[in-house]
C-alpha cells in the first residue's frame, strides 16, 4: 500500500506492506486524514520517530471486529497495554508502554490502511460527514480541558492562539457560557470567533485579570502572554508543546499561586456527540485536500503560516 | 524602640519610632518572632525591601482594639485594601495594593512593636505556648496546600525538603493518612519524620509514580526531583521560591498532563487549632533564641546550613 514515511526528518511516499493487525486489533481502511501541527513537529525532528505519520483519521473497518465491519470509525491514538499500574489506575492514555498512532512506535494514518485496537475505535454516526469526523481527535483534545478543570459561565477565559486547536477550544469553551476572549495573529481567523467571543490581535493585547488562560500557540511567547493575563490564583492550561525549554519565573507562580495544567488527548465520545448535534463547526477550517500520493505537497501547504486544516485522501 | 532594619542588603539594629497604627489597626508589642527563609532571601536582595524585617511573631495587643487588648495574638501578614476586585472576589492575600508585614511596604516584627489591621489578628488560645504560636504563620502556609488540592489517604505523596517548612508540611499531610515519603539532605531531620513517613536521603532517592509532590527546598534541583518522581497527571505543589528563573520542559508537562500549583500563605485558624489540639510538634525545631539586640548574630545562626528555627525575643 502507499504510505507517507518519515525517516531522518525526511518524508517520502513509498510502498509498504498492509499492516497485519495484532490480536484485539482491527484493520482499518483510511478514507480521510488530517495533518496536525504535531506531524509538522515530528518532521522537524521534535520527537524521534521513524515510520508512517498521521493520527487524525476516519476509516472503514475491514477486518478484526464483526460489529464494526464496514462501519466508518475514528480512533483514539494511544494504544494501551491495559495491564500496567497506570492503565489499572484508569489512565490508559498515559500507559507506560503505550504506542501512539503515527507518533510513538505505531504506524500512522497517512496510508491506505492502519491497525488499531478495536477498543480504540468509535463508530461515526451516519449524519456526521467524513470531513467533519476527521476533526474528532483534535476536538477531543480541546474537550480534555474540561475533563481537567471546571469552566463555568462565571469565568473570564482567555485563549491565546487562533489556529486549528485554538478554533476548536474556543468553540468548546464558548458552550460553557463563559466570558471568552480569543487572542491571535490573524484577523480572518479571529473573525471566525467573533460571534461567541471577544477577539483581539496579539500585538494589541494587554488584558489582565483572567480566571483561566489557555495557551495553544506552540510558541513560548504565548505562554508569557497567557501568564501575564492571569489573575492571582488563576489557571493556565498548557495545550501546546514547544521545541526546547520554557523559562518560567517560578517565584511569581508561587507568590501569585498560579496553577499550570498540562493538557493532551481527550475523550472521543463527547467530541463525536458535539459534531452530531451540530454544536461545533469544523468545515471552514479545511483549506485543502490532497491525494495521498501528493502528501509532500500537502505537508508544504500545511506548513505555510496561518494555514488551518489540510486533509489527505488515500 | 529597637528594631532590625534592612537597607541595601545590610542589616542593622537601630532605634526607630514606635509605629502609629492607622485607622482599623492595632499596636502590638512583639514578644516572640521567628526568622524565616524569606527573611534570609530578603537580606540577599531577592526582593527589594527597605525597613524592619520579620513576619512570624506572637505579640500582645497594646492599643487599637478593646476586645483584644492585653491578649496574645498572631497576625496574618497580608494587609489588604478590602476594596479592589481581588479583595471583593475573596482573595485578600492577593490584594492588588496589599502591604505585607516585613516584606512589602510594611514594617515587620523584628522590633519591639508592630502595627497590623485588627482584622489580621488571631487570639492565641491560653494553652498554646508563645514559642509554639510563633509557628502559626508557617504552619498556615503548610496548610494552604490542602486549601488548593485534595490530599487523601489514597494518595502517594512526596515531600522534597526536610527544612523548616518541609517539617510542617510533612506533619500536616501525615494527618490526611496519605502514603507519605519525605526526601531531604539531613539524617537528623529525616529522623523527625520517620514515625509518620518513609524517609530517604536526596542523594539516594530515585522514586517514581507519586500522585502528589511538594517542593519546599528553595532549590531548582528540588523542582527537578519532584517533577521526575510524579506519575502522569500528577500534581507538583511549588511551595518555595527561587532566586532566578526555572527551566521547565514544558512539552513533558503537556504530554504527561502534569499540574503545577504555586502555593503561598494559608489559613490561620486551622493552624491555631492544630497547635491547640497538640497534633503538630514544633518545639523540636527551635534551635536558638536571641534577644533582639543580637539580631545580627541570630541571622548568622539562621543562615547556617541545616539550621531550623531561630527565634528573636524583643
Amino acid at each position: 500500500m502507499k504510505a507517507l514515511w518519515l525517516e531522518d526528518r525526511t518524508l517520502s511516499v513509498r510502498d509498504v506492506d498492509v499492516p497485519s493487525p495484532a490480536l484485539g486489533e482491527a484493520l482499518v481502511r483510511v478514507v480521510r486524514a488530517g495533518v496536525c501541527s504535531t506531524d509538522l513537529e515530528l518532521v522537524r525532528g521534535y520527537y524521534p520517530y521513524t515510520g508512517i505519520l498521521g493520527h487524525e483519521f476516519v476509516g472503514v473497518v475491514e477486518a478484526g471486529d464483526d460489529a464494526l465491519a464496514g462501519q466508518r470509525v475514528v480512533g483514539e491514538i494511544n494504544a494501551a497495554c491495559g495491564a500496567c499500574d497506570t492503565c489499572i489506575a484508569g489512565r490508559p492514555t498515559h500507559c507506560e508502554t503505550r504506542t501512539v498512532l503515527g507518533i510513538v512506535d505505531r504506524h500512522g494514518a497517512f496510508a491506505e490502511y492502519l491497525s488499531l485496537p478495536v477498543a480504540n475505535l468509535h463508530r461515526v454516526p451516519d449524519h456526521v460527514s467524513t470531513d467533519d469526523a476527521t476533526f474528532v481527535e483534535p476536538l477531543a483534545a480541546a474537550l480534555e480541558i474540561q475533563e481537567q478543570i471546571d469552566v463555568t459561565a462565571d469565568d473570564r477565559v482567555l485563549i491565546i492562539g487562533d489556529g486549528k486547536l485554538g478554533q476548536l477550544i474556543a468553540q468548546t469553551l464558548a458552550l460553557t457560557g463563559c466570558d471568552l476572549t480569543v487572542v491571535g495573529k490573524h484577523l480572518g481567523k479571529l473573525e471566525r470567533c467573533s460571534t461567541f467571543a471577544a477577539t483581539q490581535l496579539a500585538a494589541e493585547f494587554n488584558g489582565a485579570g483572567f480566571d483561566i488562560a489557555v495557551e495553544c500557540t506552540g510558541d513560548p511567547n504565548g505562554f508569557k502572554t497567557a501568564r501575564a493575563a492571569l489573575r492571582p490564583r488563576g489557571t493556565l492550561v498548557m495545550k501546546s508543546t514547544y521545541a526546547g525549554r520554557l523559562d518560567v519565573d517560578a517565584s511569581a507562580i508561587v507568590v501569585d499561586e498560579i496553577t499550570l495544567v498540562g493538557s493532551r488527548c481527550g475523550p472521543f465520545e463527547p467530541a463525536i456527540e458535539l459534531l452530531e448535534q451540530g454544536k461545533i463547526s469544523v468545515e471552514f477550517m479545511i483549506e485543502a485536500r490532497y491525494p495521498l500520493e501528493d502528501a509532500l505537497r500537502a505537508f508544504e501547504h500545511a506548513a505555510r503560516p496561518g494555514v488551518l486544516k489540510v486533509l489527505l485522501v488515500p
